[in-house]
């Protein structure tokens, strides 16, 4: 069989095991030296490919390889790929796999590649690798990513709780997180299991999936902090008011009239001010959740690999335009296997929190989404501190020389 | 030698690290049962006192007492101390030591105590234990919660800078993290070890010592972007403006016109992109930075045991007035001691970044800044976690008998 190049390339946002998959790539397609040769990545994500400034990862050490299973970083998408000059380029350095690692748009136009290079007679074989924090993929039971961003809202605002609980007699009543997630409430149900039997926190939700009502959620707060002094609120970044809008989007103007500067997290704090009366704090976490490495679920590194590997031996299996998904076999002990799943049912289908994943008044999470979430976040994968810091690797990052005459503007 | 109580109560806002200073306090009262009956806490802090809804921390067991090194709590001050009331509290039950665990504010009160209880004839030995996230107490060379802050915003700049670096090409390219401090500036040099030599990072720090000058941080942040494709900036709470104003209280409208919801940290972001058009994030980690004992500095967890076991054994030698605080031997290899403040040298002096800490253009951290931070951070003292999730000990907070007729109310 012919031996052919690889291209791997991350799509949007950092995650915290984004690497470990990186890794997985690349140490599956060593193991396979007589039909995988090289695997380039680009620069600045499929951009490189495009201005063909691509990377030889075959010039990293197998350490430095290794480090990336405790290193976040990523690169970049949300461009339209210019697909004729990405397939001038692969032909131009003899590759024949892509490993597009992503999210929904990726998965999109990773299944483009795929077809338009079928048509334009030279055939890739193009695999997609899931990845995104916002845990939005169709099939899959989880997105590399999100587990850990899971494990970093839940434990912090466990954290922030008992800060609050210990001042709420005279001092801060109300404290807001504002998460990520997009339009799935995914991130914010893991807030939810900042609290347990154990550890019992008077605890508001708010989810994108779940319209605002401000006068259920005041009452909600109001009863909250009469009952136990004080109370913590997870709000989403996509939390939208009745009319579809986007509530950290509503004009100059909040949806309060206030003018808005911050985010909805601090829009949501003022509001409970406004009406109630007690000191507040928010915090905004923002990319801190999605990089926080330091922190990452070690059942999320595990899924990682596993889909960077997985994406190798379906290529090499002859799987084309298909995606490695985690299949759930069971809850309880946690276990799953990796599964396929054709692109065209991923390819732009975002998949939402169920409505039994939350409580029947909208401000909470089910027993449903506990055992779903539980098992996400289970274990730690510390990485190695020097002198205090995590150390996080940087490639060498060594350039291929270009082949095309042309050059071609982004 | 008289036997009698002690009474312990921690001031103000939670650090990573409190409750070692809580569990040395305990433990090594516990050590001295010939001289130290009971050690009680106030619920809610002193409050507990004034209202003498008293804890008894006898009734806890030496795991709980123990389980206390990786908690982090903490309970009020602010509240103008009622000293005659105290006094007749402690009177009743006996209490002939006073262990106050604060900052600035909180140390004023612990003098005072031993001052008025003097005059009234019921002296109370009163020893004040080192603690602020600022680290703005004189004398001691830090304050024990501050070290694990430190630790906790250049970790989250490192893992931030590396998803911005990642993404700068097409997409954010000003990421700004807001930090705790109020008027002093060691939180923000910390977010300056979040780069070193083997991690290069374009960072611009704002200081609360330094008036803001937009003309000169928007020339340096364009020539960052310029340079490095992306600028990273760590903001203080407490950024002035010339007039000496907090940025972030300067009225409804902020300093830039724009009306304000948000902290200092979003203003920057948006003057960032208003004057030079990037694309920005911004995060405002609040509690979360203060309350991290997930990520707590081993270091940090030291001392804050050290000053809790010297401020008993300080009482226990017949001193008064005074606090244990941290002396620095040496830089490298990085050696300390306990030494003895009083606390007349403590009470309501604030303690500044030093100018020679902070770069001559005034944005940036020196060689001597980080001499002195970098052995602060260092260690992990990672808390035991069950199902992903940090295990942070809840006591029982038995409350003892109340013996005063009379209320009080706050």
């Amino acid at each position: 069989m012919q031996k052919r190049n690889a291209f791997y390339a991350q799509s949007g946002g950092v995650t915290a095991v984004i690497n470990a998959t990186a890794c997985a790539v690349i140490q599956t397609a060593r193991k396979h030296k007589d039909r995988i040769g090289k695997v380039y990545a680009g620069r600045n994500g499929i951009i490189g490919a495009l201005t063909e400034d691509l990377i030889d990862t075959s010039r990293e050490s197998s350490a430095a390889i290794a480090a990336l299973m405790h290193t976040q970083l990523a690169s970049i998408d949300k461009n339209r790929a210019q697909y004729e000059r990405l397939l001038e380029v692969f032909r131009a350095h003899d590759i024949g796999y892509f490993f597009y690692n992503g999210g929904n748009d990726s998965a999109d136009t990773c299944l483009k590649v795929s077809q338009i290079s079928a048509r334009l007679g030279y055939p890739i074989v193009a695999v997609h690798v899931p990845k995104t924090v916002d845990n939005d993929l169709p099939v899959t039971d989880c997105c590399p990513g999100f587990a850990s961003v899971a494990k970093y809202v839940a434990v912090s605002m466990r954290e922030a709780a008992f800060d609050v609980a210990s001042m709420a007699k005279t001092s801060t009543r109300i404290f807001v997180l504002e998460v990520m997630g997009r339009n799935a409430g995914w991130i914010t149900a893991a807030v939810g299991l900042a609290e347990d039997e154990t550890t019992p926190i008077p605890l508001v939700l708010l989810f994108p999936e779940i319209v605002f009502d401000e006068a259920r959620f005041l009452a909600l707060v109001d009863a909250k902090v009469k009952k136990y002094g004080y109370c913590c609120i997870g709000v989403s970044e996509g939390l939208k008011n009745a009319d579809g809008a986007l509530m950290a989007e509503a004009g100059s103007k909040d949806a309060f009239g206030h003018a808005q500067l911050g985010g909805v997290g601090p829009m949501i704090a003022t509001l409970t001010k406004d009406r109630l009366g007690h000191k507040y704090h928010w915090a905004v976490a923002d990319y801190l959740q999605r990089a926080a490495r330091h922190l990452a679920s070690k059942t999320d590194v595990e899924h990682a690999y596993a889909v960077g590997k997985a994406a190798v031996e379906l290529a090499l299996a002859g799987n084309n335009a298909v995606m490695p998904a985690i299949i759930r076999t069971s809850d309880k002990p946690y276990r799953w296997k990796i599964g396929v799943a054709p692109l065209d049912k991923i390819a732009n289908v975002e998949k939402m929190l169920p409505r039994n994943y939350i409580t029947a008044d909208g401000f909470g999470i089910t027993a449903k989404a506990r055992a779903y979430l539980a098992p996400l976040i289970r274990g730690e994968d510390f990485p190695p501190f020097k002198d205090g810091m995590p150390q996080y690797v940087r490639l060498k990052n060594a350039a291929v020389p270009r082949k095309l005459a042309s050059d071609f503007k982004i």
